[in-house]
């Protein structure tokens, strides 16, 4: 009975049914199991592609070796980012199923503190997912959802996977294209857009391609966005164009390597093999 | 007309219907690919678990880590792996959900060549699954597959999750468990059983627990392990003993650590970044 019982607890704290009952916040990995569970249901609602439950994993996997918090280069380039995107003319922030599964209403709060649009670019673009990640957008308070009847491509990619709405992404100076693949984020960095991500994977080519890359899990990005764009807005212009200028991302994503480099040594030093068990 | 066969052209090739027309072997992540199309059509099938795609991912940003090679460590790891289990009494090979959707093909032959049985031992046990995946074993050629009927269990484990056959698991001296979740990897180590595993994390719970881990992706790692058995079956009983006597798994795995370090350090120096592109 009591084996039985602790089957039971354990299989729904740490697997499945997250929504049922409520996993204690001090469960070590709390947020990555919650976050896991709103991905299979932003699938079974079909918003996230199929496609996108394994990127999440692979999202999963580089968060462990980040440590599963914000870390140093991560912030710079999100101060950089946000310093972009309160300059640019014409922001656009990009919204795929994964987005829309983990976080909804940060992305509206984002575009609304920054006056940037939303647009919805899906990689695997079928009407009916389009329709139901804007619904989820309007759920949460937007006031307005690009990409439903986009009528431009961008060059060099084929015509779903290429289209963009006029007064979206087509028009934009600024881009902020979270969880993208790299081929897209590439053609956008062809266009001439200036183009920021999010991507927990600092080996990924959208991270390599970017002009700004936050390698962040987006669940603890958006959020720490938000308050950086509450707190930078009254900047002056020269400011803001500083910090802009003298952000460098190579330097950045060298500093994110190293760092995952150096958690790895030290858990490779800790003679963790059988004796020790980490919450991994 | 061109641009609307170009799309359809590169939407088959490079991401859906894999089976159908063939991706070019020279695309860069050709393999990563196909195999992350094959886990999606395993869930299509009711083969895979909806959590087993989200651990590919996983597997899939290790496998980054690692360089999508299979590196010395994990050479040195297959030949004692396959020293042991040529010299078990009664080896047993595990599949489960993800294995099947990968490598049922090779997972058949290496039970072949090393006289071991099959048995279906699954996270997310449903009868549904378990015909399914017996099905896909008897396709691809297996005489016997244990594990439709079980009437043991591993004790530690609550009762689905610890169903294992009496003439497979429960009698072996030697089990190979890939991609296998750590709480069973212990179960079957407290049992006394000798575990080898495959699993692209160094890290996890599994991979520390075994007696023997391999960290390679498994779709690299059998075909090379069917080579091994076939070259290593002809070798005295005294040589196959010396090897395994002689390896150490912990060393293995520091290895494993260290490649991946050393591969983070030169990156991060490299200045990878938009310039050069690796294919990654």
């Amino acid at each position: 009975m009591h084996i039985r019982l602790s089957f039971i607890t354990f299989s729904l704290i740490l697997f499945l049914v997250v929504d049922m009952v409520k996993i204690p916040k001090s469960h070590p990995r709390y947020w990555s199991l919650l976050y896991r569970e709103k991905i299979i249901e932003g699938m079974e609602k079909g918003i996230t592609a199929k496609a996108g439950l394994i990127a999440h994993g692979r999202g999963e996997a580089f968060d462990y070796l980040i440590g599963e918090k914000t870390i140093p280069p991560a912030e710079t380039a999100m101060r950089a980012a946000i310093a972009k995107l309160l300059l640019a003319k014409h922001p656009v922030i990009s919204v795929n199923g994964n987005v829309a599964a983990l976080v909804p209403k940060e992305t509206v709060e984002l575009a609304k503190v920054l006056n940037a649009k939303l647009e919805i670019n899906l990689f695997y673009r079928t009407e009916e997912r389009v329709k139901k990640i804007a619904e989820v957008l309007y759920e949460n308070g937007a006031d307005e959802v690009l990409g439903i009847n986009p009528t431009k491509r961008i060059p060099g990619l084929e015509s779903e996977r290429g289209k963009v709405d006029e007064n979206g992404i087509w028009k934009a100076d600024v881009i902020l294209v979270p969880l993208e693949d790299g081929d897209r984020t590439e053609a956008l960095c062809r266009m001439g857009k200036f183009v920021i991500t999010v991507d927990l994977n600092p080996l990924s080519r959208s991270a390599r391609m970017a002009d700004i890359t936050i390698v962040d899990n987006i669940v603890r990005a958006y959020p720490r966005m938000i308050e950086l764009a509450k707190e930078m807005k009254s900047l002056p212009k020269e400011d803001l164009e500083k910090i802009v200028a003298t952000y460098d991302n190579s330097k950045v994503l060298s500093e994110v390597l190293i760092h995952i480099r150096d958690r790895l040594t030290k858990l490779a030093e800790g003679g963790i093999w059988k004796k020790e068990k980490l919450d991994i």
